[in-house]
């Protein structure tokens, strides 16, 4: 684990984008080079030696941290994206937000039995968007062999929610939000 | 420059998003793990001892690539987001589509007068992107250092965009397609 404060570079705003909610900014973290590199290193590091070959992240901000720690790992990266963005086949997986659904897709060809996956985004709250991120993968053969966020919205519980669909999953996250 | 054949892994897709265009598909570049190491490490090694500080990618295919460049160039990196989707005062750029116009805007502490900013995205069809990314890093203080791409449609003459706001600055490209 690093020694890195990541909490306090980021930002929090109250009452984004609603009143009762504060949001999380994670930016600072990314355009900061020395927190930047040992964000990446850190989840990288956690996960080396696992074989991961995949890391699979989610439209948009799950791009900006799951593409570079692939890099890092070796591995290849897979976008997650919302539906029609994607030109060829693709499996759907959806999932249910506060209002509504909401899906994401990836190419059938991007994973396959071969595959070990590490799915990564830089925020869990409920846990919606990883679990229909991982089920993708596992539509594809692949096996997922992880989790990891930046924040973890530890009072939402979604450690249950990844639990009741995959069991005993290995989830690292840098800084859990009580 | 690489010799890796990064030509050979793009999908071309006729008649995609319409009839008579060819979708040029990064994402294979991506998710095998070789071309994405080498398709990293060319931009980077092309812009290194050049003291680049930042790397600005525009939503969301800008990630994918901008992302672990900078991270490999040990800068950090600046998203240049569609409106309404970062938290803090912002810096907003316009610009012309096919259609209309779309609109980019980087949060205002992101970079400042110390910075060296390399624009990355995946493709650079008529520039407009491009050059309302770089313009975001100028209206911050920062110095452009040049522009990186996977893909350039050079029939669609970007440079000249490119040049008519910033002069003789550096443009590598991966793929030139005719």
């Amino acid at each position: 684990m690093s020694d890195f404060d990541f909490e306090n570079i980021i930002i929090s705003i109250p009452d984004y984008p609603e009143p009762g909610v504060v949001f999380k900014d994670v930016t600072p973290l990314f355009q900061d080079p020395a927190a930047f590199k040992a964000l990446v290193d850190t989840i990288a590091d956690h996960f080396a030696d696992q074989g991961i070959t995949k890391v699979v992240g989610a439209e948009a901000r799950g791009f900006l941290i799951g593409s570079p720690v692939a890099y890092r790992l070796g591995a290849g990266f897979v976008p997650a994206r919302k539906p029609g963005k994607l030109p060829r086949e693709v499996y759907t997986e959806s999932y249910s937000l506060e209002y509504g659904t909401d899906a994401l897709q990836i190419h059938k060809d991007a994973l396959d039995g071969s595959d070990k996956v590490l799915i990564v985004d830089d925020l869990i709250a409920t846990g919606g968007t990883a679990v229909a991120a991982a089920h993708l993968a596992e539509k594809s053969g692949a096996e997922i062999a992880g989790f990891s966020f930046i924040l973890e919205l530890t009072f939402l519980n979604p450690r249950k929610t990844i639990a009741e669909d995959f069991g005993d999953q290995e989830i690292f996250t840098l800084v859990p939000v009580q």
